[in-house]
């Protein structure tokens, strides 16, 4: 196990009605709102009401920025910044998905920054302040109602790029189950992809000596394949989307990481996808994580064996460690098909023209100065182009 | 899954040389610091030298109080109060175990608090301040670096009485496995009693749909029930106490029992025993488990069985759940036997004169008004005595 520092503040109010209690859980922390959501969603399921009712009877004033998109875009935090700044406002709430609370997170940041607050994405500049993030989560997906993290797209650009503070720790998140209900199927599936993706990302590791975080990683996932099937059945499901909402938070809020090297390479190759050609992060990870685990077990065959054994459930001879390997990724390809989600970039619309470009924005080698991706296995940008490759 | 309210901001700084930066890390949130801890190990061990000269280096003053004992007593904290309003104290440093731990919550309180401390533990009181605690843990058990719980013994009046504030988190919590390599046999195999204790009284519930904490929870232990044994077999396997430390902090910050009913009738069972007989909470438990599980399985068997096999690893016919479950329980007994831990309680001086007076004082049947303890079953006083008499 390694040396680690674990910080994980942001308060999760769990379960059925807890919305209906949102100005009375900012009231001592705020003086003016900026309430942030994306589309219409949220107004047709009357939960727009239900917090400007509920802001209103606490005698919290509140501005108002809709108009979130999946993959935010800058030019939306921009304005959310300067509404901030004109407004006087002291807290974001940000009502949605990932989209919506890692907007909210760049406004919270951008407030305090001079200068425009891309650097801040590009450079991986420390930030010293923020203004405060509550949440209240409509799409299980993302993690970010406990992480520090934020991922924004800069649409003229096309790039898109993640960054990370303590500081950006919502200070509570609300998540009531019973408001994925209305949640369109594909949404489930993709946000159920990143879900699993966050897990990975911390699972596929050559540190030893993690017993502890292995049998955490492996029951997240398998708590997400056992009820996830089960909510896109039937979408009105309450148990099967309290085991996603509370698994996707803890898949994201640091604990089963803690102590091991980390990979995030399919993050890395999926943020290419989703900045070019603006497709769902979970869609894309869905297609490229098969690919990766194929392009890399090799590496370290022990860790994709007992991936294959205690998640996937895997049973064979431990003296042909490839037929387990296989079988256990044939699995992984099979569940991602059963929930709805695509196997190959031409089923995202993504042709092979610009695949050696992604490649080599996703290492950094566009810019000549290479920085491979991965822990478990260092990827090139040539890797990267494979394993595009191994899943046109 | 029950709605639930989850928070857990104490800071974990994990790994070796961790303790050698206290001065640094205390430096931004103290103007003088309590040193708190207990007898001579630390200064034998030389850790005492650590802290001191760490925070001589950051020029943060300093004052001292050390001779905390296991089950700490409410006359140190009364004097830890008073010393720290005298000298103007503003952050307490615990350096040792859960009882150093509990003891610095108590004067974190107490010290804002008109009136008897011992109150808000007898009346369960809300407190709305608290000096921030910091610690360095010596011993992993009892939890206390991340939990905002606190036990004190009224050594007087023999009571021994658990309180809880989501005020006493600590703000950090400094725990490198090399500082574990030292301890007592004795005191490793009472502390990993304890961290069993702790997932125990979450785990077994009668909730419903709990498929994530389930196996949380059966993680947690079964990487304890792995590691233990090393640890013991070897005290200075560093990869083993990382397993331990770690899993003892998440057996007690509270995430395991999110969204389930949750039981404790054995922690409330054993406080009777620490509280008139001084013996360790940890081989408390010990003997009171087993005969805790014998004696409430049929009220849940199936929860039993889930245990049985998930945990224990007990294999046969599901059509005979009793002998499942006895051999589950056989084989806790076992491991605690294999960890040298105690199997009755006249194996811990305790005779069966004051079974009926502990059992009354358990259930709060000694002051007539009856509180019946538990949630998985329901114990009365009556039945509280029959699992003492059991494991007599």
């Amino acid at each position: 196990m390694l040396n680690f520092d674990f910080y994980s503040p942001a308060r999760i109010l769990f379960g059925k009605g807890e919305e209906k209690r949102i100005g009375e859980l900012l009231k001592p922390h705020a003086g003016k709102v900026l309430l942030h959501y994306g589309g219409g969603s949220i107004k047709r399921s009357g939960l727009y009401d239900t917090v400007t009712d509920s802001l209103k009877e606490s005698g919290l004033p509140f501005v108002e920025l809709g108009g979130v998109k999946p993959n935010p875009r800058l030019s939306l935090v921009q304005e959310g910044i300067a509404l901030c700044r004109n407004e006087g406002v002291d807290l974001l709430l940000a009502v949605g998905g990932g989209s919506t609370i890692d907007s909210a997170k760049a406004i919270a940041m951008g407030v305090y920054y001079e200068g425009n607050i891309w650097e801040v994405y590009e450079q991986g500049k420390a930030i010293d302040k923020a203004l405060p993030v509550a949440t209240i989560l409509t799409i299980p997906a993302a993690g970010s109602e406990s992480s520090g993290d934020t991922v924004i797209t800069n649409e003229e650009r096309q790039l898109k790029y993640g960054y990370g503070s303590p500081r950006l720790r919502p200070l509570f998140s609300i998540m009531n189950p019973e408001l994925f209900f209305t949640l369109p199927k594909d949404q489930l599936s993709n946000g159920v992809a990143d879900m699993m993706s966050h897990v990975f990302e911390r699972y596929f590791t050559n540190t030893t000596h993690t017993d502890l975080t292995d049998g955490l990683c492996e029951t997240v996932l398998k708590t997400m394949m056992k009820n996830a099937p089960l909510a896109l059945a039937n979408p009105q499901d309450y148990d099967a989307w309290c085991e996603l909402g509370f698994s996707g938070t803890v898949a994201h809020n640091g604990l089963v990481g803690m102590g091991r090297q980390q990979d995030w390479a399919c993050h890395k190759m999926e943020h290419e996808l989703s900045a070019i050609y603006d497709v769902a992060h979970g869609a894309g990870l869905a297609v490229l994580t098969p690919g990766w685990m194929q392009y890399v077990y090799k590496d370290n065959i022990n860790m994709f064996v007992q991936f294959a054994v205690n998640v996937m459930g895997v049973e064979g001879s431990y003296r042909e460690p490839d037929a387990i390997v296989s079988e256990g990724i044939d699995r992984v390809r099979e569940f991602f098909r059963k929930m709805g989600l695509p196997a190959t970039l031409s089923e995202l619309g993504i042709g092979e023209d610009k695949l050696e470009e992604m490649a080599k924005k996703a290492t950094g080698a566009v810019s000549g100065e290479e920085k491979p991706i991965g822990g478990l296995k260092k990827l090139h940008w040539q890797d990267v182009l494979e394993i595009y490759r191994s899943v046109k």
